[in-house]
């Protein structure tokens, strides 16, 4: 029989993965360090790595055994934007589309069905009962930038409620979940349909300022925007003005350049942004132990990993 | 060629329905009488009526030569309790299931991507960046009691968002849209699984007084109620302790006994009740026209109707 290989933690929530590890039997592997805290690693030890790429950033440059990270994120940056790229570098996906649809489709939902105003009435002295405006979903259009995992998970609920989704990726993706995907080159035409835009793309030099005037002018009026990719994707100031001038009805955001979001930035204080804190689709550590234990499995037997980053690619 | 069949429009949007119903050239009827007020009508020379059933049932009495009414709402109460049987009643169906799928999604999605909270991190001073609790609908199990053609509407977009569907029906009912369908008699049963209860029932003997303290003590902790069918299905005071004890989370009332509902009742006041004013799903003129334009059509080829309702059953 084999060593078992060691493996290294390096978590906010280390102490639990390490419990569910555990519960989970794992052969082939043991835990060698568990740490939430960079500087209690020795990283000479260090040849698996399961941490949150914030963390892991601070390490992984002096890790000379490096041979595989397990990032406990969907995104990577902190990790992607490093010289040391001589390590498999793997993600967590799949496990994001369940919240992704629910959030995007609650958003979708409590504007169109006008949930504000009705709760508003409610608390009116004496309350008031009243039809408030109220369209319809079905027979609506969201447009997706990004045609990945997460977005033809989004696109088959959507469609469910009667919508259309179209798509707008370079590389095509995932085409049956949509009504049509456009590359990047028909924005014009692929904006001009969206009562809904949902941004999911991921944090690369092609995607940073995507939203910008451009983009958000070939919308149809009234239309919601929702950012649930990276804020990078966002012209902040372009934004204000598409909501301010009425191009948008509302922005759902729940990423941003700087998070957490600076108390004084007016995305805050503009009544028709809603501000979500990173959470519209977050990995449990149950989540992502079922990640990394697929992918050790493979790793012990020599297979090729799940959710492999591309460091040239960027995701 | 026969004579064309003289038609009465008695409704609040009497002038709007017919400028719709002109604009289909509807052979075979004319518009003889076009009234938002049952004073204004010709009792006499009523033999087709479109009309609001809280108005028809003001002259229908007297119309003695009345032999259709096609009612503009899905409910006909007002005309169901009205001794005069001896003409064909029918009602609008087929166009509120989109409509309550996104009404029942909108408030299911509201509550469990906490909106609310965020919305209230935002206004606060400073604004706060936190996670709030946010669960998952999929893998939840939504309960509905009815499993007509509404419920059948609704049941498979909650089911594309990963939610189990059950119905409680008396008849049974479009068993494939439903994961289970229960008779009254597995009532614990069926109440025991719902982590969100949906009240589609019309308003008969047998659903006045459903929603009771049995039926709510039988539901799993922090349960959502949906009442979208008739007000009279709910004891008011068993569904007040329901919320006040934990057994509900939250209701959401579009339907009352006395609508508007008084500003005086403790529904509008109390924090976890979301009131709307009995507009989850409403018949718009465009879609009453589509409902007679294809009825008249069989009427005048002496065809069976849509949508008929039993003046026994009472739906």
């Amino acid at each position: 029989m084999t060593e078992p290989l060691p493996l290294t933690i390096l978590s906010r929530d280390a102490q639990l993965l390490r419990s569910l590890l555990e519960a989970r039997q794992l052969p082939g592997l043991r835990i060698d360090q568990c740490e939430t805290a960079p500087a209690a690693i020795s990283c000479s030890e260090v040849r698996l790595l399961l941490a949150d790429p914030n963390l892991a950033a601070q390490i992984v440059p002096d890790c000379q055994h490096l041979r595989w990270c397990q990032s406990t994120w969907a995104g990577n940056t902190p990790l992607l934007s490093l010289s040391k790229r001589d390590y498999q570098l793997t993600g967590v996906k799949g496990i994001f589309g369940t919240q992704m649809r629910e959030y995007v489709l609650a958003y979708l939902l409590y504007f169109s069905r006008n949930i504000a105003t009705f709760n508003r009435q409610q608390r009116d002295t004496p309350p008031h009962w009243e039809e408030a405006p109220i369209s319809r979903l079905a027979g609506q259009t969201l447009g997706i930038l990004g045609a990945g995992s997460i977005a033809s998970e989004v696109a088959p609920a959507a469609r469910a409620l009667g919508m259309k989704v179209i798509g707008m990726s370079r590389r095509g993706g995932e085409a049956h979940a949509f009504d049509a995907i456009y590359t990047p080159d028909q924005q014009h035409q692929f904006a001009g349909q969206c009562n809904a835009l949902l941004n999911l793309l991921p944090d690369t030099p092609q995607t940073e300022n995507l939203i910008d005037k451009a983009l958000l002018s070939s919308l149809p009026d009234g239309a919601i925007l929702i950012n649930a990719g990276r804020g990078s994707a966002i012209v902040d100031d372009d934004l204000l003005d598409a909501l301010n001038n009425g191009t948008l009805r509302a922005a759902v955001l729940d990423v941003f350049r700087q998070e957490p979001l600076p108390p004084t930035h007016p995305f805050w204080h503009h009544e028709a942004i809603y501000i979500t804190s990173h959470t519209a689709a977050i990995s449990r550590p149950e989540d992502v132990i079922e990640v990394f234990a697929a992918n050790a499995k493979r790793f012990i037997n020599d297979e090729p990993l799940h959710y492999v980053f591309d460091f040239e690619r960027g995701y």
